[in-house]
């Protein structure tokens, strides 16, 4: 038998941004449908004193020949040593015959995944003639939602803003090289409040426990993409901009609910009605929710991810892999 | 990073049996003594029409630097297409920074633990001066049962049976070449009523549901390995037999007590108690409980397996694999 070793590299030669933002609508779509199965997570405390956690996270979406497990390890320490501090794993299996077909780096698996999921609800809720944008955060999840919003919309304006305006900066110049096919002129702002009232588009990407941008001057129409706030601590969202928006949707109600400081603070206040975060993409992907339905209504769509995107997608990246003959195999 | 690949011929040549029954010790002794953190493995039906399953094994044995998941996958219809029917991967985690550092085959691996455990035993629990061996069942787990046997024990003779006759002959003739270095005769036999009073060893490694011996005509000062009866409806091991031992030895009692119809089912009918089955080999090991106290004694050993042995042999592969520059080394 023969086992797939795809790295960063062989991943980013073996896709393109819309192969996963396709595998995310397929793996939302099966999710909706009652078609994933995703057993609990197993979480292992390595070690207390340091707060490392090895996280188990398998799973199968069987209409998509997807069977596997993520391992993503949490270690903070890390950052000492000059190393990532969430290293990740996808183990891939071969449905028909239990084989291990394919290890793929977890990393760059998350991060594409997880952009592309953004991009998929950009495609399905924001204004077909959305051409500004306004990405917040820029870390290591940013590269990914930049190019994914760029994909789905013909952005002109895309504004990079960040704590810290000097690694906004950075980052707009060197996304201004890499993504320059797309044709949008990539700003770092230094203040977002420039450009708040007049952006088409928003993502939100950080970690950050208060709201990251004034939600009473968003414009109306604009689509919100909600990528932080992934524990209850979290909320990068401002409260008075999910009273305002018009349609809430997530990649999971489930996960949301449960994850969300986003949802989960102002539902715990009373500020937000626990009904209005039960609706998901992938219903709506199959018909059975209503989108937006003019240009001046506000969308959100929030995701805290689940294993489903990863099995799907990296299945696609496997096969789309194995046709271009890219990768290391190795025979066991 | 880099992953060290190791396929079944690496693994045997970094490693023989003893390194892996001194594994073992460590890990039985690291469960007895609390020491092994085992969540819960996680199941996934892949296929009801198929019985095919996916089980994955995630675990830390935190004092002997061993944390990862094996992955075993029951896939019966393989046999159809000429594929082992239960495809095995072991995953190993570096502690110290959570990245993945190892993939070894799962299939040696299990059958390496899961003799050297009946080699622990038999060290441990046999007569010093036992030199007649007899093995019931000779599938894939036999030849690493036999040979943690030998080496162990000076044997003269070992005696290989199974139901079907010419299946025994093919194996004593094959482990004779392989073994010949422990100076053992391997002889197949027909009748295993021939032998049974008089071997001093008996390892059962069969799938029966009904007993694979006469239990009332082994001798005085046996001690029996049983690996069979891992489901609680297997049961080669005859009641007789268990209500005459004086001392029984599980690798986990939880294990043993849930999942091994040898003990289930008399203990069930009221002809085993319970209390018998309460004493683990990780506990002698540190001289918690007492073992072999004369000659006469006759001892079982009943092991099904746990995620700590797979582990921390998994571990030890790794390491003498790095020492001696075996495997193939992935850089991701």
């Amino acid at each position: 038998m023969e086992i797939l070793i795809l790295k960063e590299r062989d991943i980013l030669d073996a896709v393109n941004i819309k192969d996963i933002i396709e595998a995310d609508k397929e793996a939302l779509k099966n999710y909706s449908d009652g078609k994933c199965d995703i057993p609990l997570r197993t979480v292992i405390d390595v070690d207390k004193k340091n707060s490392s956690t090895a996280i188990f996270m398998p799973g199968l979406v069987e209409d998509k020949n997807a069977l596997g497990i993520k391992i993503i390890d949490i270690y903070p320490q890390n950052i000492e040593k000059g190393l990532i501090t969430s290293p990740s794993t996808m183990i891939l299996i071969d449905k028909e015959n239990g084989f291990v077909k394919a290890i793929l780096d977890g990393t760059i698996l998350t991060r594409l995944r997880t952009g592309a999921v953004s991009g998929a609800a950009t495609e399905i809720l924001s204004n077909k003639d959305a051409n500004k944008f306004l990405l917040i955060g820029t870390g290591g999840q940013a590269e990914r939602q930049l190019e994914a919003v760029l994909s789905v919309r013909k952005i002109k304006k895309a504004y990079v803003y960040d704590l810290n305006f000097e690694r906004a900066k950075e980052f707009a110049k060197i996304m201004e090289e890499k993504l320059k096919n797309y044709g949008a002129e990539i700003i770092a702002i230094e203040n977002s409040e420039e450009v708040i009232g007049d952006v088409d588009i928003i993502t939100t990407v950080t970690t950050s426990k208060k709201p990251v941008f004034d939600g009473r001057k968003v414009k109306k129409g604009v689509h919100i993409n909600g990528v932080g706030s992934y524990t209850p601590d979290m909320q990068e969202t401002p409260e008075e901009f999910l009273i305002r928006a018009d349609k809430i949707f997530t990649d999971t109600n489930e996960g949301v609910l449960k994850e969300s400081g986003d949802v989960i603070i102002p539902i715990k206040s009373g500020k937000l009605k626990r009904e209005k975060v039960s609706h998901e993409l992938g219903s709506l992907i199959l018909s059975r929710e209503v989108g937006r339905e003019s240009e001046k209504e506000i969308t959100w769509f929030k995701t805290v991810g689940f294993a489903g995107l990863d099995l799907v997608a990296a299945e696609r990246i496997y096969e789309l892999a194995l046709e271009k003959g890219i990768g290391t195999k190795i025979k066991m």
